[in-house]
């Protein structure tokens, strides 16, 4: 025997496939799988079936969602459909949602702007968020929380100018804001980056 | 919402009880097998169902394998079936295997020693490792290759005691050696620890 069993390598190899995981771990977890109850294996394995049959994407924000057409959020008769917060992806959404601190509603983009990677603009649902705002009424506010990397900032710029244009064309008056900068909680001047700390002094506030 | 699709969450708390997989690993991971074909999916699915089935314990080596009784490696004619190399796992096993830098056959004890997470001598195969010594002929070594870290030592003691009482009930002569100790290939002197270092002088040859 050079390597594993059959079935413990069909296993890794699929797991090999995932983010951040390489083939020493997928072997090891592979083995892992051999410790878990038969009965948990078996719901797993009809999880993995059945997930892309259960999940699609909301039509209006294209947050992933069980329900028919309209995800929860945007059902929601709390929330406030006048602001709109627009991330990259669904797990950016779910950072917002756990803190529970905030009460709009938002727009998944499904990605960045990353010509590196061949991501342009087209290959995202920017098209999708500038639609939704020419044809809604009562927009307040549309907050920019893209990610503050350089793929997440570009795609940020992009937006603004964007929805600037739309503004201009359709005389529409909303605020267009993006996520402030500044140093996060508990933060350690010493190890804080030099942009970080520049845009925490041009940010200062009262106190 | 204040969490993920019921779906992904399945999928999400599976991969929560792998090693070294925390919550926000498991989502990003569950989020990504949205991406992979479906076709590939149910593979995966299929594996995962079939995996207990298929897969067995070599009834002398308990080496894991597809075979009826006896894995490959017993099974082997090229080899020295004189010589067991005792491992803790499967995948240190296979680590011999890869570099094919050894002929002989092994035991595979599924664990080591290590009494803070309440693993005695009786929960991994030792009773078992000794029987097949007491009964096996023409016996000429054993090679104890558990792991050098502290649970791995002292199941190695706990080991070489053993074999060396049967050794004397039994008069039965056969040489037990342990692993190396010394600098790893490539190793620079300056980030060697302490130990390592002590057992490299006491361990040197000539040049």
């Amino acid at each position: 025997m050079k390597s594993l069993p059959q079935s413990l390598k069909k296993i890794s190899h699929f797991l090999q496939r995932l983010p951040g995981i390489g083939e020493k771990t997928a072997n090891r977890m592979a083995f892992y799988f051999l410790r878990i109850p038969e009965g948990d294996l078996m719901e797993f394995a009809e999880s993995v079936k059945e997930l892309k049959n259960k999940t699609r994407m909301c039509v209006s924000c294209l947050n992933l969602t069980e329900e028919d057409e309209i995800c929860e959020i945007c059902n929601s008769p709390q929330r406030d459909t006048s602001i709109i917060t627009v991330v990259e992806d669904v797990l950016d959404l779910l950072s917002f949602e756990v803190g529970n601190i905030y009460q709009g509603i938002y727009h998944v983009l499904h990605g960045k702007i990353d010509p590196l990677n061949n991501v342009g603009p087209d290959d995202i649902y920017i098209e999708k968020l500038l639609k939704r705002v020419q044809n809604g009424r009562l927009l307040k506010e549309i907050i920019l929380a893209t990610n503050l990397d350089m793929e997440g900032e570009a795609t940020a710029m992009y937006l603004k100018h964007k929805l600037q244009e739309l503004q201009k064309r359709r005389k529409k008056k909303f605020r267009i804001t993006r996520l402030a900068y500044g140093l996060p909680m508990g933060a350690n001047l010493e190890y804080a980056d030099y942009m970080t700390l520049k845009r925490a002094i041009e940010g200062r506030s009262e106190y």
